[in-house]
């Protein structure tokens, strides 16, 4: 089934102490489009300026992902965002942020893609998330991503939209900040009492663990012995999982849990080169490969 | 097959944000001995001083350890530990150490107890532990715990130690310090490299890793909704692991594996309560019961 993602399309200028790039293509929907669409046909929905250029469609392209809504903001720039990482790479430094057109950014759905069945909310402002919800009232499933700057500053507005959601996926300290709780496990279950009927907390380096009604699943990470650029870690974990989700068009807690894998196995090809090198060269082999290798490390 | 472990019982003072107790017993050996003795025969090897009476050895005498080598220090003092927990409790901060008789404990062991088939190595100075291998030719299978101080200020006689055990058990930060691999996937391998044909690295709540030659294994923690004192975890988690190779006389990845969930487990008991009360009043049902669920939570 199709897979609509909501997120942003980015310029990252990115160091760690393996080098530096900069005014890569990133961006959260770009992560989870190019991991997503390994299993599904996605829809992005993001904007940019016309700093973008064409050329810059190709790695959508070449993955059939659909961005015929990818907005391009007249006299916009786009997104830009600087950041470095240090030690052991856990969590980056903020450079700098330049929003561009995300500052006024309000997603319009065509008819065509608020029709999608599945639906990704990348971290973004509550009440545009909200929006998007208002526009897909026939969607099967939505799940939604969100950060610290919301969970302090637009706690009510946020805890709207979790009412109205299926699934949320955040990290650990996100999942600890929203909910007060500073043992993972009491926190995750808090999580669920919000509103959604899965939680998913990411963990980094140290995998996830999926709670939802009477279970609780924990998956550590695909090993990987160099980790190059963690950027895009995340998105591309969820957009693996929410690929997975929409290719067999069945929310179950199986399905979910190998959606948890190929998260993990689409993290694992982003963490090893910068930005969205390695994770756009991996072919649907490469995951199966990592797919079936997983499974040896864990079982 | 009897298990046979060389540590410390000890006196342990604790804050955590739970509370606080006062010189209980705890110590690697006596933690380590608790949960190994769900499964096999302990002989525990430790030293105390007059200060440790025969009620104390009640905890050890109800599991059927064999405690006729915890040598009692003429005029000697038990070694005492006081720390305190704090935030995320992943370390503790030692507030006072007095080793007492540990200061001189050179165990000497009985040739019943140097026949002893499994061995585990408590942390403690290299040298310490070179003279317990010296005392067991006939061992089948010994691991070896360590730390920062010995790593820091023993290398050498580390390394010469770590050439002759069959496995290492030790946690990330350790890891990375020993081999100087900040990526724990690195680390793991290299730890290898110095010798032991199987390698453990705990990452706490986190779970744990296992390496070995061709091999990995990532395991997650078993979820513990409320930590009230981590102070044992990493000692009960190798006696689970242990206890269970020695039940089982046999090392194989799979007794390896299916060792790590009962070593998971009995750290799961240990951080439940302060000091050994949750762990010394869990039975083998408990375990039995815990491991199954485990094995839900990661497939």
């Amino acid at each position: 089934m199709p897979l609509l993602v909501v997120g942003t399309v980015a310029y990252d200028s990115i160091q760690t102490p393996s080098g530096q790039v900069t005014e890569e293509t990133g961006g959260s929907a770009t992560y989870f489009s190019l991991a997503a669409s390994r299993f599904a046909h996605v829809r992005l929905v993001a904007a940019v300026g016309e700093d973008f250029p064409d050329e810059r469609r190709a790695i959508f392209a070449e993955r059939d992902i659909d961005t015929s809504a990818l907005e391009v903001v007249p006299g916009g720039l786009t997104f830009r965002w600087a950041g470095r990482y240090e030690g052991d790479m856990n969590v980056a430094e903020t450079l700098d942020t330049q929003l561009n057109v995300l500052g006024t950014f309000q997603p319009r759905l065509s008819p065509g893609c608020a029709k999608t069945p599945f639906v990704f909310l990348a971290n973004a402002a509550p009440r545009v998330q909200a929006s998007v919800l208002d526009q897909t009232p026939g969607r099967r499933f939505a799940m939604l991503d969100t950060m610290n700057l919301w969970i302090d500053h637009e706690r009510d507005a946020l805890l709207e939209v979790l009412r109205r959601v299926d699934g949320v996926v955040m990290n650990d300290e996100e999942a600890r900040s929203l909910t007060g709780e500073r043992n993972l496990i009491r926190a995750g279950n808090r999580v669920l009492e919000l509103g959604p009927k899965v939680a998913l907390i990411k963990k980094g380096e140290h995998g996830a663990f999926l709670f939802s009604t009477y279970m609780f699943h924990a998956l550590p990470a695909y090993p990987v012995g160099e980790v190059v650029d963690p950027t895009g870690a995340g998105d591309s974990f969820a957009g693996g999982l929410m690929g997975y989700l929409a290719r067999t068009g069945r929310v179950t807690i199986g399905n979910l849990k190998r959606g948890m894998v190929y998260g993990t196995v689409a993290a694992s090809f982003t963490v090893e080169d910068f930005g969205t090198r390695a994770l756009a060269q991996a072919t649907r082999d490469d995951f199966e490969v990592r797919f079936h290798e997983f499974l040896h490390f864990v079982t």
